[in-house]
């Protein structure tokens, strides 16, 4: 048997003030397409499915959308967890009138103890345990344990739904956690301060399958069967050489059989270039990816005027501009014990970008005698 | 056959800053204690089930353990259109996956457009067609037809499903708008400014019965099976006398046969009291319904220390004071050509209130002297 594992879509999210909602939207429509070639038995989603608790309804439509296309036409069972930045309650709004439709939203820890089973003839009958976003608090709350760390929590849930499992069928754990040891990516949000929100995963062996949520970058970690399939794009700039995507599982009589990336590409990637500026124009007016989501490091040592109109021009969403270049040519002349470029410095390279020629030998006179009036009373006012 | 007709359930509202939620729970369960006694076919929600279009988390919850209640222990059909206090995509979340549940969130046209059929020993099939709250630009723009009014918007909307209905059934119609003519309370919104959001009665004579929401109090309007089933329960002082419940209809084979108005209590009634503080508080001594949540109007035409802590303390909800009384004071000594009670007789309400006996000779001329002192050196001063 075969199911998709997924998480972290995000949907609604911002990303230096654009909506990538679009963007999101296009994702959702290829997988639908491979969906619809290559059908699975379940598709489980690891939380974070909206990027907060309230999202815009643009974002709850697009859910809805995609929802109807897995769930109604392709009669394909969803199984959803809520993640840290969804609201269980508000995401788990009359889940239970959901479930003969095939849609599986687990918000809380009494629907998490009755697993969505899926019968299949390779694997025989499956069972879906998912774990809702939780934080310590809650579980000592709900279990009334002397539960204080996440590690704790995870190890506490894990017995509760092992001890009440049947191990004569599969068992697939779904959960939305940060497992010590796995790498992180700079768009997710930290659960606790200071290392406190790891869990081990030496609870999560016994299970089948355990498919992750949280971290953005696909990875394994502790055992082959304990991934993370990854956020559904690109959230920040230095995710720019992760590959995207989903993991395709496949479950036997034996159990975990293979895990298979599957690639999805967002129609903006998200990627950092860097040279001076001129050489990037040069090279943006043939790039074919030229609308992709762009930080830009300027390598100029010389003050110019404008840049990101510049860029922009080429590079329509160009999103950040860094000017390490500038720092560089600071640095340069730091070292010659001069803290900045001179005003007349900056004053040539600024006629030269508006100009674009240099200062004839009489402007060079007017401008240095103007400088030294203003340096002279400086001295006086100061 | 037999359906509930509700409306306005307004869940999460607060009322002068108390949650009314507790109350609302309260109706909600006396209505399912109904339920499981006279068992009906359906049951229809005429919008405004939230009081705003983000509603709080314990609101989401009360709502899905009514409908967990209704449409899955109960087995009843539940039919939901969104009011004008609803987000309608908000509510409309994966209401594709609830339908073989019984849940019917109808939160657009092309939804509209597709009844609900019941189907009934007593009345053959029954199709019920919602109208989600709408404004006049959506029609507009969803049509693309010359639409500029909430009457034009309900004319064209009943047109389309008239012309499309099969009239061998009976036809249910359920809307959230404001009927011409009809009796408006303190608690409801604006549909629109100046009464342009006001819809003639006669786009709905051919439906087999009309659920109407958005007014909270229970009437019919136009004709006997066009009706208002009322505010789930008070909220507003003004609507003290007002009956609230639900509204129990019945069709037969001939279309509409009868309406009844159910009567559900909430366990705080909201009331006005009137009368001098001491009669009062001798009267909620004995009152059996102390805890309402009161409007008081005191009459008493001297000034008082502290009544609202000293109603409290009898009557805990007093969520609301006015002093008609001390108006009528001061109207009385306008008479007199004074404009307020004067500095001497003001104190002796303080003495009065505080010392509980009034001053001696002595004090009395104390403070006379004193009056006397400021008020010369103000005139000084001024």
């Amino acid at each position: 048997m075969k199911f998709i594992h997924t998480s972290d879509w995000h949907l609604g999210r911002q990303f230096h003030n654009v909506s990538l909602l679009d963007d999101q939207k296009a994702v959702l429509s290829d997988f639908i397409q491979y969906l619809k070639a290559n059908p699975v038995d379940a598709v489980v989603i690891a939380g974070d499915i909206y990027d907060r608790s309230v999202p815009p309804t643009s974002a709850i439509t697009l859910m809805t959308q995609t929802l109807d296309k897995i769930c109604h036409d392709l009669a394909t069972p969803v199984i959803v967890i809520p993640g840290n930045h969804d609201g269980a309650q508000r995401l788990g709004f009359a889940a239970q009138q959901m479930k003969e439709s095939g849609l599986h939203i687990i918000s809380d820890f009494d629907v998490m103890m009755k697993p969505v089973i899926i019968h299949t003839e390779t694997a025989g009958e499956v069972a879906f345990y998912g774990m809702p976003y939780n934080d310590p608090e809650q579980v000592r709350h709900h279990y009334q344990q002397p539960i204080s760390s996440h590690d704790e929590a995870h190890q506490w849930l894990c017995e509760q739904i092992l001890s009440a499992a049947n191990t004569t069928q599969k068992n697939v754990l779904i959960s939305h956690c940060f497992v010590d040891g796995a790498m992180e990516s700079d768009s997710e949000r930290p659960l606790s301060i200071g290392g406190s929100d790891r869990v081990n995963s030496e609870h999560f062996k016994a299970f089948d399958y355990v498919a992750l949520g949280h971290l953005h970058q696909p990875q394994k970690k502790g055992a082959e069967h304990i991934r993370y399939s990854g956020s559904l794009m690109k959230y920040s700039f230095s995710e720019q050489h992760q590959k995207k995507g989903m993991t395709l599982v496949e479950l036997d009589e034996q159990g975990f059989k293979s895990a298979t990336h599957i690639d999805f590409t967002a129609p903006h990637q998200m990627r950092i270039i860097e040279g001076e500026l001129e050489q990037l124009l040069e090279v943006g007016k043939t790039d074919p990816h030229a609308d992709d989501y762009l930080l830009v490091r300027l390598m100029d040592q010389h003050a110019i005027l404008d840049p990101m109109d510049k860029l922009r021009a080429v590079y329509p969403n160009v999103l950040h501009l860094e000017k390490p270049g500038m720092l560089m040519g600071i640095e340069q002349e730091v070292g010659r014990a001069k803290l900045a470029r001179g005003e007349l410095d900056m004053f040539k390279d600024f006629f030269n970008e508006v100009q674009k020629t240099g200062l004839t030998e009489a402007q060079d006179q007017a401008i240095q005698s103007v400088i030294e009036q203003i340096n002279k009373s400086k001295g006086q006012v100061e």
